[in-house]
């Protein structure tokens, strides 16, 4: 991946049920548009019956709006032909999230650190949290924040504002958020909402994982970055990682080296999804690296 | 840890209620008998309240038999007063051990040529298996290996057979082993009794755990080493281990992955085992480093 | 990768100047032959004057001798047009190798064993050594063993036996082969031959790294494959990894810890080159995942 | 390690010649004070001839100023007999620290925030730098800061100003502060001020190293915190990792990478150094877990 300049590079994420020809085709029709192909990852699952999936990173000639209308419409008959998913995104546009906390700062802190020092190319445009604890800490990176406190009977009500500040987003991600999110407000997200799990997925599912791992026993904690689905902990895995413990650790260290391995594993998820890498078929996730 | 000549050598696990005193009683102990502490490492749960562990090596004078009789009889009051555990082991004892298999030969193979090169110091005295498949690698390696073939209706004959077998071995790994063991057979080896559960527990509990890790899309594959109990997969985990996956690998990878990570965490469990590195206490392991 | 029938897939290496259209134009003519692309990886360092590297998988309607040639004749105007380097190769071609070891077994074990399990998929056809100490592991395993001792003022006799032997293999892989190989040995062997190197490169070079890590005192210890070139220890870079450690390891410890690091790194590199993974350009490989 | 009342909490941090009954001595005269010791780690490089190391944190029944004070006196003749180094710290105490860094702000970055947060259990008393660029940084975390610019002829000036500044913290951390130290600035903070070297030693050691990483080709990145001694990046290593890279990373990826490492590593060693978990010795440490 070369720094230089972004402005003229489309990236494009493809999925469909392989067949032969679908590579020649749509590089072909990129290459008929005078489009360079920086990048190309594929994965088939399998050449018979399985799925195919694609990213292509093209520069492009021209500016980057005017691309990718021209790509759209130039890909238009493939789309048809092999009855793909297409998803064109300008490498240049800065992506737009929301960020939604309950009182833990630490991946909060390392999101807003990434987006400040361009590891993650995004920029985060408000936070939500259902407690005030952090409002210092957005009023010091600038950002916007909504304290929307989320009472046992008003849940409904709390969810709906929310639902409207973060319209317009490309992406929201649950950065320890604390409160189970109603199908409705998940639904329209799917695929464009992160959340973090901590635990090393499918282990430790419910209140209190490190508690239950450290009466486990456990000699490696994890975290998980997830899509968020209407089913708890359930969505496609984008990443895990683990960190190793042992005897010594008792409860507020697991927590300790437990938020480590948080903020990491959920910033490479972000960055990622920013990046456009990942693409969400059934359960699972293709992640191009 | 100095190679060096082990001949004098004592390990000794210690774990009792911590009280203020137990170090500086046992050290001295240790003193008055002319021996050198070489390794001493200690755990303390809570001082107030909790458990306290104790590893000791300790180079004595006198020939090893010799200085185990002393040291037990030395600390008999302290093993009283502080109502201790204690367990003595002379380095240079190679302790004997059974391997139970059933077809999948890498973790036996790992065993057999980490105690042939002494990286795990022990002896494999015998191999025994359901199917007949690793008589040959048996064979080839000088080890007695016993069929015992498990049909449904003769299992307690075939557990017998293996009770009598394994009856006076220091440790039983059960490498592979694919059968169900009864409560009965598995309680006499509380605590000597090793196996390796093919995945990251607590995930993936049940049959075809790299299918069910597929279908779900981890990151991650695990293994882990645990002490056998009369409750399946529940015993005291001694080691764990992962290996990062994508989207790459299907089932028959994930196997193969998981092949590497199970042999390596069954012998570093196996290792510290034989070393007397490993005390249990309720469901949980302090493993010395 | 699905294990599947592989008799009909070919693996493509291609690597030459970016240039637009590269992509299109090889799949394109792939697709013409009626394959069906099951891997297509790609890497360029620059679109504008970088390198492009690109392996492809796929699946030919004939059988594989046939479809290679056909292939080739194909693929030859691209060749030429391009410029491009291609390497062409049957999947279900095994490829023959030659194993230099002197005493130490560790490395050797390992790719006799992952051979044997079909994990690496090729065959070991012979083992040459300088010192006759593994003659009964090479016996065991059902491979000719070849004891050519290098004795000072003879060594280049030994080298021209050891010449006449690998003749016609695949690969020659030096498992701790502790000898330093003449340039005319060496050369013919260019991106043929790898070596195992009992550190973490660049550091280290010399005599008793392990030595040199312990007094350095060092917190990882690691191991590198590389291609060999004239220039000792200095060839391109294939695999690398390291293994924690800490003030308890002595010298002995390291290099028992060094020897599990070695043996994996080593079979990680040589299954990597044999299932036709990696480019080198310059110093430096591209390893397709 | 419990949270809990640290208050009367001292740590010993013990070195000498192996010798019997120091375990004994000690641990006794602790006792006989009324301490009740809650973690007692030791290294023995060889019970013979080698170096003892001991680290204590024992819980006192009085006020952490007595208790030092009284535990220094009782040790003092145990300190005569085995020529031993003492170092004793109670465990509220909080460690204040000066922080040196340039342009860079990662590194610095990860220290507010885990001081902040308590995981490394210290305070940033004061950051200078050679360069005005992060000022706002430190203002925002209430940590003033001095711009003390090195011009080449005025070094020393520059030198001595920081040495004025710095008098009196218990630790000073060279956070990626890119100018070369004279001895007598560094000579009175040995085994008190650490640096993070960006690469892994003494791996490409020199200016550039990730361009050196890059054109090596090599497959893992590392970096390095070590105590500062006269002799640039040759100084006693506390702490090492590595990321994993390939062929895809270019320079300026490698350095993101890189930094990440950076930040971790060196936060991993102040916290060790803050916890009294170090020891030097020769040019290594011991690093009580």
């Amino acid at each position: 991946m070369t720094a230089g300049d972004r402005s003229h590079r489309l990236r494009i994420l493809i999925s469909c049920l392989d067949r032969p020809g679908i590579i020649a085709a749509v590089t072909d029709a990129l290459y008929q548009l005078g489009g360079n192909i920086v990048t190309a990852d594929q994965h088939s699952e399998d050449p018979d019956q399985g799925m195919f999936f694609m990213r292509i990173v093209v520069q492009m000639p021209d500016a980057a709006d005017r691309s990718a209308a021209q790509v759209i419409e130039h890909l238009a008959p493939l789309k048809e032909r092999f009855r793909m998913n297409v998803r064109i995104s300008p490498a240049s546009r800065i992506k737009r999230m929301a960020v939604l906390v309950s009182r833990e700062d630490h991946c909060l802190k390392e999101l807003i650190w990434q987006c400040e020092s361009r590891e993650i190319p995004a920029q985060i445009s408000l936070i939500i949290s259902n407690h005030p604890d952090l409002t210092d800490r957005a009023v010091a990176a600038g950002i916007p924040f909504y304290h929307l406190p989320v009472e046992t009977d008003r849940k409904q009500i709390a969810e709906r504002r929310a639902a409207a500040l973060i319209d317009g987003m490309d992406l929201v991600v649950l950065a320890r958020y604390m409160q189970i999110l109603s199908s409705p407000f998940v639904e329209p997200w799917m695929g464009r909402m992160i959340n973090i799990h901590h635990s090393f997925l499918p282990a430790f599912i419910g209140p209190n994982p490190y508690r239950q791992a450290f009466d486990r026993g456990v000699k490696l904690i994890g975290a998980t970055a997830h899509y968020v689905t209407a089913d708890l902990d359930q969505g496609p895995i984008i990443e895990q990682d683990v960190q190793r413990v042992d005897h010594r650790q008792r409860v507020p260290d697991l927590k300790r080296l437990g938020r480590h391995v948080e903020r990491m594993v959920l910033a490479r998820a972000v960055r990622w999804h920013v990046e456009d890498r990942v693409i969400i078929h059934q359960n699972r996730t293709v992640v191009f690296p």
